[in-house]
């Protein structure tokens, strides 16, 4: 298959001018090679004859074929001559570009729970504490880290979570994570190593966690949610259940806060039975009527397992969050680790802390605390008015909000927005319990509302294509809701037809992460 | 114990002046109680005496008392007013700052496996490049990302790996992560949930790694290194062994090249028994006397799986790696990452695209290789001239060398230089196979020198202390070498009072990072 020894040059556009001659010999052969313009066996030209049509030395073609025998892509045995090796696959021709993921359809209006709006992600402020940071930073800081994360950060988080989460944090107890996906990880794997067979976690909630935790070995159990959140009581006939996780500040989406009574009997419960709480602090940093209730950790520092993130503070981008054990589950926590800092890039973690100690993060929580507010009351305002039959659950506080819906109408309600472009959640994905006993509880229809997702541009347009779909009160059942869809479909007819039906539009790798993730 | 409501209000340091009165009075009660000051049951005042005490309306002491009752601080009970709930763990001191690390003890001169040059790090330039990334980033580049990992990162790397290191690399088929121990960890769990039972590891490299596959519910076999790398023959009879974990460009840390009959028997044999390569590309951007061999992935990209990371070339704190896998792993891989990425920071993806993108990530490897290349250089001079009786073993490459030492001088070479300060490893502890079929394997004994960690004006210095404690020709044996340690003690009398005895200096969690990690 090979021409000429010229036309081998021209064909394959070796540059052979410069320093680096045989280095572009040997990349334009493995590439020949490669990419099969060269077929497997096909025989060299000798080298001497290569290195006289190239205007090279001979020694550079040896060299040449000798790097490529080494590497594997050319076999050279004595009498037959140097040829292409026969077990090199072909290369099939790369894109030229990186394609689009197939699955960028977007919803014109997203609603769906998990995003701050990252339009206000403080960039600038951000940049500059990454300067200086990085300015300041020993050269060390740049090596590999301390398990538990760099101390600037867990000085900073000690101070930081003391004073805004009432939460009981030495630095030298805090180990820093990705998130809190990885913070569950580790978590998970020192339970494990615990022998810890089973753990209690709220009946409605995300499956993503419930799948980590079933992926690392564990069972879990349900615990039934209520008006007062999580019905600790039941945790008593969970025998095996021996840790359970929470969401006591907020409940994920119900939204509602666990009772006082509540946050007591979790930490009874701990006690008498050495049992761990892990408590998932998501969005503690933003209530709107009153202050937080303070983190349950400050109760019993020795039975909680606290766990923030800036995922909704700042931006899930940002991969960094915190734990806050016990002291003497420390060291499982860095064995698990694998007793070195190897997930979490120790300048962005340097930044986060200059961010921190300068304000700056206090400032941006503040700014976007009375945005979210804002948005909160303009939804309840525009439902009063638009649909007056649908009651807002849960209380003013986080990034979302619960809509109850009449009896029935969930699934329809959720269709028709996706048919209007509009993205939103329905409250049954996120329901893990379906039976209490044996006996089948109740459904629940409503509507997970992430307000704070959409930039300031795209809110209100999620806010109209929301409120029209929702029953109007009176009108119940199937047929009015679909109708309700379709009376406003004239207007999005566009949008309806390329976003089509929603369940189609929402595969477990949806384009826009569903429900992912406090 | 509580006195008097005025004292009540000193005592405390309240703030009683401004907005926030009651969020301050409910911080100074709530750390009242956690701090032990306010002891389990204490009644506390009235709200109406109390409020008229610190001169606030009754209202305000109302709804303190309500948050801290709705916390779990206080309790309330008909008839016997508000008092300090008995479950709370009293509070122990924390410390006034962060105390440093116990373990801060550094040797002076350090030339342990694992760093590059740190204080080379493009400071400025990383900075520039995370300017322009995040100033171009769009908004949702910020949210839960692709499992993947970002597009514009793996699309730089598709044609940076291709380019650089032979390797065939559609961006869909990379995927992001946290470095080699994530990107490890991540493939331990993939051959976990195929019920692959072992995996075959080179009998010299980092026990880190084998725990990690160990950790996971693999088993692992060691396979013979010689001068010509892994013995791939040794596969055969490790019947259950479906994968093998290799260094090809530079085996860690004995430092030679994986020759290219075995470059070819390691494809064969994974293409005959349906096994998989893991091949950790760890610092194949480095070689100084000629161009650095391909990645093995090249020759099947079916069958290999590549690991490479910026953790040699930039710096481990920058935790940023990418695993190249057949294309029918992406999607188990994808699982294994819980479906989005969670680990790795979107900010730093962006950042390292546009630092490779811009030509930068070039221009600081050739750098810092001219530079590594001249350290090498100075090395073998200076034991040429000190120690010519010490054999440099390996090829002329990546960050590190080894130093053949006479038989059974291993360790008190390495006590020694502990005493002189200087932090080295002896090859004995990267040793997994002390025997084949019960045999027992002859020891080697040789330092692994880590020629790039230190700064340029450490390194002159390190040199130094590493040819003194070097034993000399025809001086072999333990008490020469004492000798060789013992004769410069005096220079080095601080150091080697301070730094101690080696194996102490050593832990596992050691103060520097003791082998840590291609």
């Amino acid at each position: 298959m090979v021409g000429p020894p010229s036309a081998f040059g021209i064909d394959l556009h070796l540059e052979l001018r410069g320093p680096g001659l045989r280095a572009g010999l040997t990349d334009a052969l493995r590439e020949a090679v490669r990419t099969g313009r060269l077929a497997p066996s096909t025989p060299l030209p000798a080298s001497r004859a290569l290195a006289a049509d190239l205007g090279v030395s001979r020694n550079t073609v040896v060299e040449s074929y000798a790097e490529l025998i080494a590497e594997g892509w050319l076999t050279a045995r004595q009498g037959s001559g140097t040829r292409v090796a026969n077990r090199v696959e072909p290369r099939r021709a790369a894109p030229e570009a990186p394609t689009a993921r197939p699955d960028t359809r977007r919803p014109s209006h997203d609603l769906l729970t998990g995003s701050p709006d990252l339009s206000h992600f403080p960039r600038t402020q951000w940049l500059t504490a990454a300067r200086r940071a990085l300015t300041a930073a020993p050269h060390d800081a740049l090596g590999y880290g301390d398990a538990r994360g760099r101390m600037e950060l867990r000085a900073a988080l000690a101070d930081y979570l003391a004073r805004a989460r009432g939460v009981y944090a030495e630095p030298e107890r805090i180990v820093i994570c990705s998130g809190f996906h990885h913070g569950l990880t580790l978590m998970a794997q020192v339970l494990r190593a615990r022998r810890v067979g089973a753990v209690a976690v709220e009946a409605y909630g995300l499956d993503l966690y419930r799948d980590l935790l079933t992926n690392a070995g564990l069972h879990t159990r349900p615990l039934h949610v209520d008006e007062h959140g999580a019905r600790l009581a039941d945790l008593v006939r969970l025998h095996e259940a021996s840790a359970v996780l929470m969401t006591p500040a907020h409940q994920y989406p119900t939204g509602v806060a666990l009772s006082p009574e509540r946050r007591t009997a979790a930490v009874d419960w701990a006690r008498a039975t050495g049992g761990l709480i892990l408590e998932d602090d998501y969005d503690g940093e933003f209530r709107y009527d009153r202050q937080p209730v303070g983190a349950l950790q400050g109760l019993d520092p020795q039975r909680v397992v606290y766990f923030g993130s800036v995922s909704k503070s700042l931006a899930p981008g940002v991969r960094l969050g915190w734990m806050v054990p016990p002291e003497e589950l420390v060291p499982e926590i860095v064995t698990a680790k694998g007793h070195g800092d190897y997930m979490t890039s120790a300048l962005e973690q340097l930044t986060l802390a200059e961010f921190i100690a300068s304000g700056a993060y206090d400032r941006h929580v503040r700014s976007m605390r009375q945005r979210y507010r804002r948005r909160r009351d303009q939804l309840v305002e525009a439902l009063r008015h638009r649909a007056p039959g649908i009651r807002v659950a849960g209380m003013a506080a986080g990034l979302q909000t619960v809509l109850e819906l009449p009896r029935g109408t969930e699934s329809s309600v959720v269709q028709a927005a996706a048919r209007q472009g509009l993205a939103v959640s329905g409250l049954t994905q996120f329901r893990y319990e379906v039976a209490d006993r044996g006996r089948p509880l109740p459904e629940r229809d409503a509507l997970v509302v992430n307000y704070a997702a959409p930039s300031d541009s795209a809110w209100e347009g999620a806010l109209d294509a929301l409120c029209r779909v929702m029953p109007q009160q009176g009108r119940y059942g199937k047929d009015e809701t679909e109708h309700a869809g379709g009376r406003s479909a004239h207007a999005f007819a566009g949008a309806a037809a390329e976003t089509g039906d929603e369940r189609e539009a929402h595969p477990r790798q949806a384009p826009w992460p569903r429900g992912a993730a406090p």
